[in-house]
């Protein structure tokens, strides 16, 4: 039954009427309180003033030793939704995708073109994406961004990946439920619980992976326009993710909960996370194989590589990123 | 002194003038030897006649667990060129990148567009590349490859990745030289004096990348076209490759050595490795920094993570392989 | 009022409840009688077997002398759309358009990319686009086409360009309403009472534009699939244009009638009008301003020029008709 | 004998030893002299201060009415190179064209991106393309043209195209050349040498196109780096252009010779005639079918209508310009 908290048993079906943590609700934070984030949380100058990761600082090579080193079964689970081809309400501009060679030119070869920062496109956001007061982190200008691309904080920083300790947490499956819904909030308390049902605690230089069940609801509902409510972190887990000192945030939404419920700022965590904090975040993922991976293996935890496009000043890559267990 | 061939030795600089191994040369397969490889090295039908991974049914879960296991520094390094945006005699069609959103749209965001076979992009082929008489790997017809793309052995088969041990063969390092002229051929006693030289031996399951010195040749004496001449392996290493069992084959240039030395047969490495035997090929890779990394940790292997983009039906990907030590 | 059938008067608004001319229904047509269409309005070989212009033979340097001798004001009129770069649902894959050069660059300059059949794209259709039964207009063998493009009846055919009579009927206009309903047909019965409301007989070589009130639709209702209906010419109107000599057929739709009522037979316009007949189609044209200005003008035909760009091998292109008056 | 300036004699061929005019050489402008130019010859304000079209001003519906009555034969020339789809020195970022249908999906369909300044693609510039001192033509702001593109001057102001009076000045012909020397200058005295031989003058809302023979250059000796040197008009023809009041400036090149012969100013056309005086270019034009049409007719003048496609806030369109004649 789903009371049960081990882990096996999160993965519960719509059958199951009992959830198994009741949802907490905070109450929005405002404007005021959200700016005040940006310097409460800052790192800006932590890592040097030249410092182009961020909190991919705190993935260490011994981090990474020590992820690797928890590999057991070499099983391993994309975290990456098929590149969105077809149009729709949640892929307005799709990823073009043609044949330039095929059965009559006697051999196989394509072409393809996106814009990665889609709504329905994996991909990991670089440093410069977001822009707060004219300043990009690190404290760099915003007209360092111009057409011809990002002078400081391109995706071409990540060139080495990222390979750390990933954590899932799966929102619905600690709810008992298939998936929240479009706007629902996840507080830190959901993520501390999710914590105590894995046995699990999130420490420095984690890829922290929530899922929402974004692509389960679709499954269930249809396609809808995010920007009409996703589900995704509240902007009070801000803090809790710099307490934690997590390095990449990822999420089957886009991190945020839209609307974000805070007056006049649209999307709180990619701003402060992004610009205040510099942590990297992995938008659109699918972790819906990852899930029963995880409840199989039962641990929550795994080597996560992510390994973006080396594409100088650019301001973000489509990835797969690979979870090894 | 460079006739040491302790692998941190390996690479020494052009004032090195004593190379440690003299180069073998065999005379050229001719175009029959080669046909007949396509029944002597077929893997059609080993894993099924469903099979769509090839050599990567090599990859077991326990071979990537074990390639972890052998995860020490947790160091990581990228095998990938930056994409190639600017046009050259060896990158004809650029690829395009551009920005949609800078200083004053008030975010960072980019688009961009490739055909991942070019000769200058880090890519992953995928097994319905390339034609053999009317056939892919594994006997399926050519005509599945259409302007829909390919119905049969797309990249999004390895959305998975491949997570294996990795084993770089510096054929440069070991001769002592900068880097092979282009055209130059590599043997199979030039692989085995590799592996002599490095105390490893490859094993059922690995990715193997040969190194030619590509970049370094370019960087000395600029850009040419590879189809004028690329240093790569001669068709006499695929039975080697067979062997070994390999489960991928990477290289600075594409693998083949061009021209081929075989009569009217354009590219036997691809053609023999990839149609018949289900070998995927990384071309175009940047070997350069992993080179010294492996000198670095006194060993030639690493964990390897590729993790292509998911592209239904897509030919290739581009991709950024890391390397773990 | 709305009754009198002068030219100046035809653009009455809703207000106007007074239908000039009553629309006739015709029974639909069987797949059977359009099927027999194809051989009772074949053009192939009529201008040789090498033909690649199909019906544009109409327009021979006497009927474009004859055109351009119309001209009378020197006011010119654009028949085209702008290119559509924002995605709906009559827009799903929309066209890209990106800045490479701005303000930070000290030059503008930018990029696009299209698929000029898009549904919101004015373009002409070369012939190579529509097959029937195997066959291309004048019997090409549709494996000419392939992805290294059309071999036989590419745009690149129109490099010339289109010079010659044009002839706007404006349905709407002529029964006195705003716009068609998505899904109503036209009639030869329609194109023959518009003739009469403007005194003009379409004759040899001219190119027939029908409007169907398209755009104006969409401005009173917003946006809609084009494939759930659309205004357009129904199967009958066939043997009116053959008999007519139309050379080029154009409309702020796809010329067909969408469901075309017609069973099994999905575009009967583009299918027999393009392989049969060989006339060339221009689709998503936008008349909204060029039926005000044959109102005022007094006129219902004027110089049009359609001037592709040649794209060799290409299967249509995004075209800007200009009448001249 | 090509010392006959009858026009029919224009296109002697390299076997003509003899030059029919001598070319002179002025000395090069200094680069004050042609900052000068700038306030002297500005049209700035002078159709008002939200002007948007320039020298386009000269072509009132009167001028297009009397172009057309120029048209006699009927018979059309297009003025276009077919879009470069092939990578070469001049042609660095080959336009992209890929089929989307072909004999496997039941239809032709296509796809094709392009960047329209590129070297060898025919296209209209629009007044947007160039700055001078943080200004664009009629002192708009360098500002305005941001990633989201143009807010003034963008090429949808052609919308309604342009149709005016063409005149071809071939000076290769009028030297009794193939073709002028990449680099080499055009001089008003070239310019008013090919009328007093063609029996014409440019005239207020001209359209002037000028040949250099760049394509039979090509066709002779190859291509070449258009940087490395193009045939052109030299910045002393800038006064001559504003006193005939031309309204459209063209040619097989990109008008400007290159190098420019004024220090430290590249493309002195390109920046007095689109910023200060307001006259939209068309570059890379192919105008050898035009100039034999030309002899032909026995006139050098024509009905020219281009019709650029309405991409809205862009910099420029490819276009066919078509020749009536």
């Amino acid at each position: 039954m789903c009371g049960d908290r081990s882990p096996t048993m999160w993965l519960c079906g719509p059958e199951c009427a009992q959830a198994t943590v009741a949802p907490v609700v905070r109450s929005p934070m405002s404007a005021d309180e959200v700016l005040g984030l940006h310097a409460r949380l800052s790192n800006w100058g932590r890592w040097g003033s030249d410092d182009q990761l961020g909190t991919l600082n705190f993935v260490t090579p011994e981090v990474t030793a020590a992820a690797a080193a928890t590999v057991r079964s070499g099983h391993t689970v994309s975290c990456a939704r098929p590149l969105p081809t077809q149009p729709g309400p949640d892929n307005l501009n799709p990823v073009v995708h043609h044949m330039t060679g095929t059965a009559t030119e006697g051999y196989g070869a394509d072409y393809f073109a996106l814009a990665p920062h889609g709504y329905a496109t994996s991909h990991v956001d670089a440093l410069c994406h977001i822009f707060h007061e004219g300043r990009i982190y690190n404290g760099y200008a915003a007209e360092t961004v111009t057409a011809h691309g990002a002078e400081k904080l391109g995706i071409e920083n990540l060139r080495s990946g990222v390979t750390t300790r990933g954590v899932l947490v799966d929102i619905p499956a600690v709810r008992g439920i298939d998936a929240l819904e479009p706007g629902e909030p996840v507080f830190p308390e959901d993520l501390e619980a999710a914590e105590d049902a894995a046995g699990v605690k999130v420490q420095r230089g984690d890829a922290l992976l929530v899922r929402t069940g974004r692509w389960r609801w679709r499954a269930l509902h249809g396609p809808w326009a995010p920007n009409k409510g996703m589900a995704g972190l509240d902007a009070s887990c801000l803090t809790w993710l710099h307490e934690r000192e997590v390095a990449v945030l990822g999420s089957d939404g886009v991190s945020d909960v839209m609307p974000s419920r805070v007056d006049s700022v649209a999307m709180p965590i990619h701003t402060v996370a992004i610009v205040a904090m510099g942590v990297h975040l992995l938008d659109n993922l699918d972790l819906d194989e990852l899930s029963p991976a995880c409840a199989a293996a039962g641990r929550w935890t795994f080597l996560l590589v992510v390994a973006p496009l080396v594409l100088s000043r650019g301001t973000a890559s489509p990835v797969n990123p690979i979870a090894v267990f």
